[in-house]
């Protein structure tokens, strides 16, 4: 049984791991198979070309590592740099600190771009640097579109616009973990040279695959990038990919056919239906937050996230107290604040499968949290305000209409 | 996949089927079983024991029976009575109605006491009845407790009352359908002869078990009563538990088990907490209607019920366009107004593993589905007044304190 | 988890309830709907349509009552006939038993024709009540195509020969509980008048479905007929077809969904194949146990049943030993003789999901069994025999060619 | 569905992945969950405690990697070495030759012992190179307890003891992949460093988790060892330790509750009994293997392998041929040859939860199968060398007896 059972639905709110489709818990409640058989090259091969829409690529190429987002952090650089090489990367919340964090441990030369947390990443350093730099001595930009931490979303095409300007070489490597699936991501169109996600993000699913796309710039780096990997080595996948069995080593069957149905769910909405149902939670979420009278973690508009919502709370409470009492009281499932604006934040996911009725229920819990503790917040004002927008912008559900 | 697909959860609010928690759906996931073997009567015997609990018996002999709850009635009327037997009803809605048409064509002698929808059972009526019986013509008082297509809820103390001041010997059947597990049924206490319900109301597992309670003056009748009846006779399953057995012929092996984890979460969530979780709900919900300036069905306080809400909606709109509605934008199920109230009201189930922020859920679409048909309700209202109430009465989660 | 744990499958060799293919159990996976949204009667239409076709009709009516094979025996029973109707029915096993003592207990004027158990139905019988029964007091012929307890088919093309012979107007009902879907069967070519099967048996499913399938005979002999009944009435069924809603009371989703996945895996392999399987998994357990040189409790070639073998012990042995060993040392669920045979006989169901290598293992258990209760077996015998069989006639996987 | 499908069960006997009880099924069959919730750390304390058993240590500390057994190698490595560190490696077959190939492309300086595939590492020459090694330059012995290619279990105990002979400090790498939880393992006794298994084996889960447990001197090299690692880095697991949050990066949920049933299964059955049975069902493997007068691949009895057995084809007959054929014919998944026996070799595992019923079908599916490529082997043969040999070993299931 769980482990601290409570009545009725978790109600799971961190912007990752996310709520599973009923349909992809279906797909994956099966024995394991021979990843070996003439069945499991078929179906692989389907996903390989159907993850690509998802990055929006079509001369991509992906890789389903068995992994997590960190694994495909690693995945991305060490496959296209080599120790000593310089990266630009930005600094403005806690998974852009970790990928630092690790860019550095890889024995990169980090060109740290820091912004305080709760703005997005300081394009008009990158474009100093980038005018600067005529040798050309940047190898890569390293960017998290979705800072999950903060709630901030970068702009992507502003950064290929940059690197355009000034015809510069650089790879532009993108962690869209909590992007990809959920907010605009064109990789093809902005020039992006390795994009990467995980499976327990956008896509619904639970945790364990690495999904990386490489542009063709990224696989030509890779046969020169001097970085230590065997794991994560592209070229594994790549050899048998030639050989039509795709699958280095033994992977997750129950994670494939759950990533097949993932997909065809996706595909069912449509991608772009998708993305409209991500941005009309995430603005009703930001109109709540507006009605309670808290401030948005996120410094400007140009940056809200419609994945995450990262809320300020008065000084004079702890949103680690929100976090614990939704759970303890109300089987709501809120993200902390980590790291700098640990106790400053709390966190409201509204990644993945999702549905405006279930946010609504979340956000009349949160409301009930925060009076628990002590802020004089109007019961049904956020939900009000939430409910106006969702009233006038929720079409009708395609296949019931 | 399902037939009709819609991002995120379905927001399930008929009052039954009822959502199945996720322990019990993970009991059910196997493979079928030998019955006839050691370990599923071995499974069987804790399941009658305990399932004794939920009726609050020690006296009465349950059973199990493979049907649903219009088999649950038939078996409790042909194993007491006899055709030609006097009973007395009571039509107070959708589904007393049912159980009338069906004691009529078992050709019992029913003596309809009717109210309006709306009402409950008539229970000075009973009482003149009872009264003037000095014969004792009358063989049984056959009752619903709650009446699910009008939310009203009958006071069985009172009728228990009426037959002891009188020593009228008739048996009382007692449809539990939609209380038992939810709202305080107390078979031993207040002398129900038979007791029933179905798997997929409070108990919040698939339909498919007719759960019937005979008390000992029940199981007597059975002897001698004339009507005819094969698959739903109790002598067979007697007979069968004598020998330890117990099945004279095949259960599903699946409700089974997920019975017994049923039951395992009832009882760690306690039984009384369990009601009082109905109760609260029961009460939100009313509030809320009471906010959007709607009627309940239920026309006083006392006859009020905590498993499911009918709302009455006014005369221009039309109930099933809510209910449809609900579904096609918002992936929310309501439960549509039946035969007299059809289009007159609709349903909000709060009944089975549920929790307070799911309904608060629910109760935000109903104010936007409202909006949809024309009715001005002011949106977050509802949600306000039931977040009021349950915010200064939810419990902490005593496994998560 | 399980009630008696064994490492290693279970593996199921009862004639029902059968092994569930593990598609089926992921379509069962899932939440409660509200069956009155347009969805369920989509899916229930679909399956109303191709359920007709493992009954091979194109002109009967089908019913998927929530029960087991009692209560469809009861449903075909009652819509038929009036009390004190005379039925021919054959005695020739416990199961055919149990339906005359249904029958009895309906109190219909039951006209046993008895056999030895190990034989079929005496058609010859048959044949000279007909002739005599010029008056056509006879008013339906219960016959059950394949007894289960001692593995005998009868032969039901001959039944409607002599009824057309005669032109004798008599319902001919018939129970196939263990044998559609696996053994041929033809509902209209052989004027069936009410067929009936359990979800548990060679559709693979749980139990909790009665599927009873009515010709336009016996649809009209349901207008006249005068058994008292109501849960079993196909009137209800009739009238909620018409509505196009399907459902007089709570349809189990689960099983709706699993019916639909186990029909859509029958026609995907051919229900012709789906035959032909189960007619050579007969076989090769009819030439094991010849091979261990002991006895098929069915006395004659032409009753031999593909879907179970009863398989005689020598005197001195008790078959009940046999079944309980089977479990408690190979995890193997065998069948119990039952009443007249129990402790002579053991039996192999080989009805359902099954394959050969299924089969195989289930032997080379028996074969252990058998020497574990002091029989002298060669260990292998019944294997080879079998597999020499088996070897020259099971086809290529047609998917996988 | 399956991509696939076939009637019946899929027999899997490959080595890897391994067929996963129902009862694991059921445990994963969950939504997801915040990790950073009390109700996951709390789990996984128990995890860390509990799989240190499957280890046979008291004072190793594991890590549960969301990776496969290439990455449970890599995070044995880059954790305890630094580039240009010589380790003896013994190649005898493919999964050593990988390692070997991992180890060389992460720069150690491997010192190659090759052997014949088919005969065990050669540990005489390991004594002479250690004897040698006066100056400790050798800093790890690396070997593959189990050769999953050639079905070769190494002595483990001796090479222990050569090292102790010699007093000699190199750290002892052991891949358990295909023997821990299987084939007798005793990581403190024999003195191993790091030991490390995957999911998808003897534990009878998906893939998916990389189990690697590392001594208290595993752990002090880990402090300075120079290999560059960032995910695969044991320090950062051992932050989260500390702090009792446990986990680094999201780990899969299912899979913590898959391994919370896996290892209370294996418990359960008792860790001496689940070797005893693999013991078992090796032994019949190679008894049937002998009867069909086939060659093991593996050269010496000292070496035979209780978890796979590696069959060697006639030279006239393509083992790739008979696993199709048994694939496509038979439902039945054996393993393939590898690299250098390809073509020669066949593979049966016999590893995981699996009964001897399980197995004999699979060897009767063998049997058929080569004769289907024209091997004349006697049907029947090995069935009854194997059942000979498990009729007099099996014990009686004990939560049966």
């Amino acid at each position: 049984m769980d482990y601290v059972y409570g009545p009725g639905r978790n109600h799971l709110f961190v912007p990752g791991p996310v709520n599973i489709p009923e349909a992809v818990l279906r797909s994956m409640n099966r024995n394991n198979e021979d990843y070996r058989s003439p069945a499991v090259p078929a179906m692989t091969k389907t996903l390989l070309e159907d993850v690509k829409k998802i990055f929006k690529t079509t001369t991509g190429t992906p890789f389903l590592i068995p992994t997590t987002g960190t694994g495909a952090w690693e995945s991305a650089l060490t496959n296209t740099l080599s120790p000593g090489d310089r990266t630009v990367s930005f600094l403005i919340g806690q998974f852009s600190l970790l990928w630092i964090d690790q860019q550095q441990r890889l024995k990169f030369n980090v060109d740290v771009v820091e912004s305080e947390w709760g703005q997005g990443a300081n394009l008009d350093i990158l474009e100093s640097k980038i005018a600067e730099d005529t040798a050309h001595t940047i190898k890569a930009i390293c960017i998290v579109h979705n800072e999950t931490a903060t709630g901030v979303t970068n702009n992507l095409a502003k950064v290929r616009k940059i690197l355009d300007n000034y015809r510069h070489p650089a790879l532009f490597l993108v962690d869209g973990v909590s992007s990809i699936c959920a907010i605009d991501f064109r990789m093809d169109e902005w020039g992006v040279d390795v994009a990467l996600t995980g499976s327990q993000k956008a896509l619904s699913l639970p945790t364990g695959i690495g999904i990386v796309c490489a542009s063709p710039k990224a696989l030509e780096a890779s046969k020169t990038a001097k970085s230590v990997r065997v794991f994560f080595d592209w070229n594994d996948y790549l050899k048998f990919y030639k050989l039509g069995t795709y699958w280095p080593y033994t992977p997750s069957i129950q994670l494939l056919y759950g990533l097949r149905t993932a997909l065809d769910l996706l595909f069912e909405e449509g991608l772009d239906n998708v993305i409209a149902r991500h941005s009309r939670l995430g603005k009703a979420t930001r109109l709540a937050v507006e009605a309670w009278g808290l401030k948005n973690c996120t410094q400007r508009e140009e940056w809200v996230s419609d994945t995450v919502t990262a809320v300020l709370v008065p000084p004079h409470i702890d949103s680690t107290e929100i976090v614990k009492r939704a759970w303890k009281r109300y089987n709501l499932s809120l993200g902390l604040g980590l790291n700098k604006v640990a106790g400053k934040v709390f966190r409201i996911g509204h990644l993945g499968n999702l549905n405006e009725l279930q946010l609504l229920g979340c956000l009349a819990g949160v409301e009930m949290v925060l009076r628990d503790v002590g802020y004089p917040v109007k019961l049904g004002s956020g939900v009000a305000a939430a409910s106006a927008y969702l009233h006038n912008n929720t079409p009708l559900i395609p296949s019931r209409i």
